[in-house]
């Protein structure tokens, strides 16, 4: 197939394309690089020593013999040159990662919440245009979040994978309806990804684009097969506080012994998937369109649920580092549970990586050999979710000496 | 109050700025002058002899003693000017009118699609972002549509005011769910109104804006008692295939004697409202805004519902102008029913003006008395939903003599 992997230099778009390049597919990147600019404004670096896109892609040729294509684009500001790129290209399949993705980095200023919406509802709509427009079938396939749906909504029914059944009375009595399941977003971030559902569901509808939305949790780990091949090939791991996530971020603070950062009680429940299953799940979508004039495919792109609490006592009690509960900055229930349905990718084959598998490697391969990147002034969450909202002071100045390693060494 | 309202040069808009005014308020309008730019791209003037903002401000205080401000300001793209208005002007009250308003126009073309998200998603988002920067507490309400519920959704249930009880079934029984309304749009324009509804919920949870959103059905009519105290007054009149709603159209093709053009059987059934009504119903959600930190209020802001083809029934049988059936070039249902609670508005007093009572004056004292403005090649709606879907060729080169005076007359 020809691929266009929109966001491809980005942290879930960079596997993804080489996965997918691995598998024979023809594969092109299209990025504007704005991630990278986001870092040099935060003022902050991948832990991981990522390369730029075009020595990335020469060391691909190198190790796997494959050629990727790379145009950079802005889809949200370049329309007329994103159209001549399908009608040139004329993909089977475009993966749409290229959005602003942090919530916090969502909430941080007027101008980050704008240039968020700005961002990501101009990208994702122009896609659509310009596939209306073209005429071009290609199976689209958006990463969505599980943050849609919000936590705790449907009391004890488990989360569904994008529509829910529900029943409304009418004068003629009960009317059963399949809806997509109601927005419950926690940052502007996350109404960017409901607003992208609803266009979705207008273009599927009157221009039969055959979208598929994939509602991720939050991804962790680092590597895939494809980037554990050549050091140069390394994908990115963000630490910060905007950026950063909440399982690799305690990996990164437990490998420099910083206290793992709680927000509150640490009752948030979340899903999860590792980066190896995300690339994965993306393929597997990829080969599993719907039809056209099918209202979008949804599927809930997770592999374990898990409340931070216990994350961190995990991670502690691997490695010995102590949990600091510093106050929230964002707004959201204190506890959740949280039940997910992913039966459509386990019915498609997915064979998920568990946290139990993959989470010493992380410590010790990537965490600990890349610790001297950390700037521990970048570490605490900063961004509030309302103006005057408290965030807690650095917790340490400098990084001590490792701790992990040698904890992991004696356990 | 202070009032700002957005949008103030146009249909709705103008009206509402002088009701405002007349009842003592202290009224700025902003506007870009978008709507009159369309005008000339589009190559088709009102019905009505509008005249320019400066003109119309200084008339309104000739003939009632009161000041209306006036801004020129694009809500879209002057976020910091829109910051410093706010911030100078602290209103009590905002208005907000200011979007790209015609389904048909936002089907047009690529551009046309695109320019309607843009500036609806970000007027009304810079608008939100703007009020939660500066922590200014005003109640702002917003006009919505009809079209955000979709046609025919709910069966036999009357469509409630925004927001709609289900029931859902969960391992502990089943449980009730207060939710926003699911989404149908039927254009980009609509489309863009249900990513506004979202943007609402969450600004009016994160931020405790005090929002009401106005689900408005078709509007007809021209004036209001304020805009006939000086014809240099007189409010808009759209008739063209763009921007004409369909019960104007109507009274305009009969005044001009060209056949009434109805799409399909007309078996399309929607909601109507005189605008001397919208102008109070606005008002009445001024006056009675939700609290800090309740979701936003939604009113459905119409007063009878008809099928399109009995509309042009009726106004046939008044004028002996005879019925087209052109192919539709809108991608909707053949027939709908629509059966629409508005008890809110009801139980806040207002007394709506129905159809009976205002369709006659419409037809001889505006459109009878406009219609040599009237360019017979703007009549044939030409925005197509999907390309290569047909329309009808003008059915009129020039216009015939009145007829539809006489036939009143004769009356
Ligand atoms: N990382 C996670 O935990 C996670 C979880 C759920 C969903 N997602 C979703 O997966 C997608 C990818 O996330 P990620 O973690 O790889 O983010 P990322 O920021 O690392 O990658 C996004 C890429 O898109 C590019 N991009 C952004 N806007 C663009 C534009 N207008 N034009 C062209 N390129 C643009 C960026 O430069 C970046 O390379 C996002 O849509 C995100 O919301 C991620
Ligand atoms: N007319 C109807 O039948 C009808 C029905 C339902 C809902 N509505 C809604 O009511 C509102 C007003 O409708 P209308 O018929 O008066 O439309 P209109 O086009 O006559 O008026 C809209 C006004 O907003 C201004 N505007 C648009 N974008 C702007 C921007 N970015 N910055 C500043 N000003 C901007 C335009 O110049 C225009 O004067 C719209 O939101 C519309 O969707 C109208």
């Amino acid at each position: 197939m020809r691929i266009l992997v929109l966001g491809g230099d980005g942290f879930c778009g960079w596997p993804t394309a080489l996965h997918l390049s691995d598998l024979g597919h023809d594969v092109t990147i299209v990025d504007n690089l704005s991630r990278r600019a986001i870092d040099l404004e935060l003022e902050v670096d991948s832990l991981t020593p990522i390369r730029p896109v075009s020595e990335r892609i020469r060391v691909w040729r190198e190790v796997s013999g494959r050629e990727i294509g790379f145009v950079r684009l802005d889809l949200a500001a370049e329309y007329d040159r994103l159209v001549a790129l399908l009608l040139e290209h004329r993909p089977d399949a475009i993966v749409h990662f290229a959005e602003q993705r942090a919530a916090p980095y969502s909430m941080r200023s007027q101008t980050a919440k704008r240039y968020t919406v700005d961002n990501n509802v101009r990208a994702t709509h122009n896609l659509l245009a310009a596939l209306a427009a073209t005429g071009i079938d290609a199976a689209l396939v958006h990463l969505g979040t599980m943050g849609v749906y919000g936590y705790g909504w449907s009391g004890s029914a488990p989360i569904p994978e994008g529509y829910l059944t529900v029943k409304l009375d009418t004068p003629d009595g009960e009317l059963k309806r399949e809806i997509l399941h109601p927005a419950n977003p926690g940052s502007v971030y996350h109404l960017t990804k409901t607003l992208d559902q609803l266009m979705f569901a207008f273009y599927a509808s009157n221009d039969q684009l055959r979208i598929t939305d994939l509602h991720q949790g939050i991804v962790w780990g680092t590597q895939t097969p494809q980037t554990e091949r050549d050091e140069r090939l390394i994908n990115r791991f963000d630490y910060d506080g905007d950026y950063g996530t909440v399982l690799n971020r305690f990996l990164m603070q437990a490998a420099v012994g910083h206290p793992l950062t709680v927000h509150g009680t640490g009752g948030q429940t979340r899903a999860f998937i590792h980066i190896r299953d995300t690339v994965r799940c993306v393929q597997i979508a990829l080969e599993n369109p719907p039809e056209p004039g099918a209202k979008p495919a949804v599927f809930n792109q997770i592999t374990e649920t898990h409340r931070v609490a216990d994350l961190a006592k995990l991670v502690s009690g691997l490695t010995g580092i102590e949990i600091a509960h510093l106050p929230n900055p964002r707004q959201e229930a204190v506890e959740n549970d949280l039940v997910v349905r992913n039966d459509r990718f386990l019915a498609l084959g997915l064979n998920p990586t568990t946290l139990s598998e993959g989470l010493l490697a992380e410590i010790t391969e990537i965490a600990e050999r890349y610790r001297h990147r950390v700037d521990p002034h970048k570490i605490i969450a900063r961004s509030v979710w309302r103006p005057g909202m408290e965030t807690s002071p650095d917790l340490v100045d400098a990084l001590p000496e490792p701790k992990a390693a040698e904890a992991l060494a004696a356990s």
